[in-house]
């Protein structure tokens, strides 16, 4: 089946945005938590958290400036500090309702079963029931002048994790802890049909 | 379990890349196609295509200008186009060893059982086995400071999809094609176990 540019132009805007956000594939799910300067705390899901560099361990997320998620960027830019934690099968329902537009003063932690964690001082909540959480640093940001958004890219200063997940070589099983991808704007999916394979030489 | 930067920084290389790559999470698995202006072929496996806009329809990627997929990425500045196409469960290993380092002048098409597929005038090759083909065109692109990164953004052209995927409302349920995700530098997890939830409201 083609679809030309023409035809996604022309689509009604749900069926635009569920089509768009279906095709990049399969998306990481995590929480973003952060604190603002006068302690109002946020968490708030996002798809976008992709692996820019492991030396150092940089990692980048994309922000629209105009929605809800303005509220991460802010703390972000305000404190510098800010933790990614992944969403598991037990906190999708509670994950995913935090893409509610609520307003600035209201912490998403009040309004689900996520409990906010501090550990070692860092500045930014933890997502307690989260099997893999980081601590990250804001390093740079980028605007994206082709659709008005930021690419926010910061480097990994915590690390934490259920050690189930890894492995002797320094790789993380996520299935073990049940992680989740997301499929679309609201689709999340849990794999386990698991297949390692080995470092690729030409032939 | 805690580990914190300056471990990172101490692990030896092989066990800090399979670490720092496991821990954004899923991420999505995708072949980009590309032809050079002297009619060179190339695919190569890429684990960093992320959704930027669903108006315009963006998609951004990042290379590594110092590794093997620079032949993807100088093939699109020549150019301006290229392919994206969804790896599924029965091309896993082809794609994967697309990830060995050829030089410039082999097609990875030659070497694997992918096959290049030419529809509608458009100048790069589609990956004939994949479920979910995407036409691109190079639209832009950031130089990321923190590691010498490139993010290249292109927009959304053409689409060609199994319309088995394809819902009323414009979803694309990938698990329908087996389409795959990536757990770190070489682990293919196709998923199944699904769940689609609704737009939220604050409660």
């Amino acid at each position: 089946m083609h679809i030309t540019r023409e035809e996604i132009e022309a689509f009604p805007h749900l069926y635009k945005i569920n089509l768009m956000n279906s095709i990049s594939g399969y998306k990481s799910a995590n929480l973003i938590g952060t604190k603002s300067n006068t302690g109002t705390t946020n968490v708030a899901v996002f798809s976008s958290v992709v692996h820019y560099g492991s030396n150092p361990p940089i990692l980048g997320f994309v922000v629209r400036p105009t929605t809800v998620v303005r509220n991460t960027y802010n703390n972000i830019k305000e404190t510098g500090s800010y933790t990614i934690n992944a969403i598991s099968k037990d906190i999708i329902e509670e994950a995913h309702h935090t893409s509610a537009k609520y307003s600035a003063e209201i912490s998403e932690f009040d309004k689900t079963n996520l409990t906010p964690e501090y550990k070692n001082n860092f500045y930014a909540p933890f997502v307690k029931e989260s099997p893999l959480q980081l601590g990250m640093k804001y390093l740079e940001e980028y605007y994206i002048k082709a659709n008005d958004t930021i690419l926010v890219l910061g480097e990994v200063v915590d690390l934490y994790i259920e050690e189930t997940m890894l492995s002797e070589d320094g790789f993380l099983n996520l299935s073990k802890e049940n992680i989740a991808a997301i499929n679309g704007l609201d689709s999340y999916v849990v794999g386990n049909d698991f297949k390692r394979l080995s470092y690729q030489r030409p032939k």
